[in-house]
C-alpha cells in the first residue's frame, strides 16, 4: 500500500511539476519550480534529476529546467490532437493560402477552448491564440461555435460549472495583454439568445472583443451526428474585404475535415470531455 | 528508500506505457499496451485507471486507451519546440504558400531525426514524415543537413551511437510503407564525404530515396555561432519547375527564422541533446 500511495503522489507530482510551466513560463529554476508546483525544495531537485534524465524535462541556460523534447514526442505522436490536426491541416493551409492572415483550429474540454493549431502570416493581425494554449470562451467566435455545436449535456454541464463566470470580466491573461479590452462574459441569458443564433446562422462572428480592429469568424467541424468535433476559425482585420466570405469559406473548409476524418472521427466523441456525465440517448445539439 | 525507488520505477513505467503509443497505434487494448510497455496485465489496468484519471491518457472506443489532450497540452504548450516551431512558422508558410507541396522542420536528437513541423497541401506528392515522428538520418535531406552543421564532437558522437546502421539497409518502417524502395544507408566513408558537400554547399538534396519521384532539399536553421538548431526543408515532384530555386529560397527562409529566434535562441544548445560529451570549447562545425 506503501508503494501504491506512492505511486498515486507521484503522478500528482508529476502533473504539478508539468502544469507549472507555460507559455510565458517555458523554463524555471528549481525553487520557482518548486514554488509553483508546491513541493519542498530539496524535494524539487530530486525530481528534476530524475525527469531530466529521463528526457521528460530538459536543462536550459542558469541552471533552468523546461519541460523537453522527448515529452513532447511521446504526447504529439499519437495525440488525439495530431489526428485531427493532420485531417485538418490541408485545409487549413488552402484557407490560409487565400487569407494570409491566422487561421486556427480548437476543440472544448472541461476548462474551457484549447487551441491545437493556429497558422499565422507574417505581418497578420494582433491574435491572442497560441498553440496548445487556452482562450475565452464566452467571448471568441471559437467559443460559442464549440458551446453551441457541443451535445446539449456537454454545453449544460460546462455553462454549470463556469456559472461564476457569466456576466463577470474576463479574468486572467487576457486583462494584461496590451490589446485587450475590458471585456465582460454575457451573461447566461445573453449567451443562451447568442448560442441559438449561432446555431440557427451555423457559424459565429465576433467583432474585435478581444482585440480591437480584428474580428473572429467560426464554424464547427462536425461529426456526423452533427456535434462540433471541433472548431476552425479566422481572424482577420475588420476592415477585410473578405469578411462576407468567411464563414461560407470556412464551412466548406469544415465540411472536407469532417470527410477527411472518416465516419469515426479521430477525436474521441466529446462525452468523454466530461466522463462524469452520461450519455444522452438522443444527441440533439441544434435545438 | 522504498518510496524513492518506487518512484523510479513509477517514472520508468509511465515513460515505457507512453512510448507504448504511436502513430500507427494511437489506442491500445489494456492487454496490448501491458505487452507493449512490458508491464503484467493487472498493473496495467491500476495504471490505466491512474492515468486517465489524471488526464494523461484518454479512453477510446471499445475499452482502449490513448494518449489524452491533457498530456498534450502540458507537453507543447511551453517546449522547445512549440518555441521554435512558432518562430518558423511565418517562414514555413511563405515557402508553403509558393510550392504548395510539403515544408517541414526538424531537429536532432539521439534518436535521429525527429520533425517538429511539417505543412502539407492537399495533392502534394508522397511524404512520410509525420508531425513528432521520426525520419531516416543519413538518408535524407534533413537528417544529412542536421549531421552536417552540428557541433563537430554531436555529429561524432551520433556517428558512433549509430555506427552499425552505416552500410546497412535502412530498418523499421520505412520498409513496411509501399512506395519505399530498399534504401541502403552510405557507408561512414561516403557518409562523410557527402557531410563535406553538404557543408560545402550550404544544402542538401536527395532525390527520390525515401520515396521515388519526389525529392528533398533541407538547410539548416543556424545559431548565432553558425551550428544547426534544426532543419527546414522541402519534398517536392522530382518534375518540380522551382527546383533550382528551392535550396536559395529555404536558405533565406531559414535566415528569417534565426533572426526570429533572437540572438539566445528558443532552442537549447545541441550539447544537451548529448549531456554525456563534454562541450567543446572551440567549436567549428564547418571543418
Amino acid at each position: 500500500m506503501v508503494e501504491e500511495s506512492a505511486r498515486d503522489g507521484t503522478l500528482d507530482r508529476l502533473i504539478r511539476i508539468l502544469g507549472a510551466f507555460d507559455a510565458d513560463r517555458p523554463t524555471l529554476s528549481v525553487a520557482a519550480l518548486a514554488r509553483r508546483a508546491a513541493i519542498p525544495v530539496p524535494s524539487a531537485y530530486r525530481w528534476v534529476d530524475r525527469l531530466t534524465a529521463a528526457g521528460l524535462l530538459e536543462r536550459a541556460e542558469g541552471g533552468a529546467v523546461g519541460p523537453g523534447m522527448r515529452l513532447w514526442e511521446l504526447a504529439s505522436r499519437s495525440s488525439p490532437g495530431t489526428s485531427l490536426r493532420q485531417a485538418a491541416m490541408p485545409y487549413m493551409d488552402d484557407v490560409q493560402a487565400v487569407l494570409r492572415q491566422h487561421t486556427q483550429i480548437a476543440v472544448l474540454d472541461a476548462s474551457g477552448v484549447l487551441v491545437l493549431e493556429r497558422l499565422s502570416a507574417r505581418g497578420a493581425v494582433p491574435n491572442q491564440a497560441t498553440i496548445a494554449g487556452r482562450m475565452p470562451t464566452f467571448t471568441t467566435s471559437l467559443g460559442l461555435v464549440l458551446l453551441a455545436f457541443s451535445r446539449r449535456h456537454v454545453t449544460e454541464a460546462f455553462l454549470t460549472d463556469h456559472a461564476d463566470a457569466l456576466g463577470s470580466p474576463l479574468r486572467g491573461i487576457w486583462h494584461q495583454g496590451g490589446n485587450a479590452r475590458n471585456v465582460v462574459n454575457p451573461t447566461e441569458a445573453e449567451l443562451r439568445t447568442r448560442l441559438a443564433e449561432v446555431r440557427q446562422q451555423g457559424f459565429a462572428a465576433v467583432d474585435g472583443q478581444v482585440d480591437s480592429e480584428v474580428t473572429g469568424v467560426a464554424v464547427p467541424v462536425l461529426s456526423p451526428e452533427g456535434q462540433a468535433i471541433a472548431a476552425l476559425g479566422v481572424v482577420v482585420p475588420l476592415s477585410s474585404e473578405f469578411r462576407p466570405g468567411l464563414a461560407p469559406m470556412l464551412m466548406a473548409a469544415a465540411r472536407g475535415i469532417s470527410r477527411a476524418l472518416g465516419p469515426n472521427g479521430a477525436m474521441p466523441p466529446s462525452d468523454t470531455v466530461f466522463p462524469e456525465h452520461p450519455p444522452v440517448t438522443m444527441p440533439d445539439a441544434r435545438t
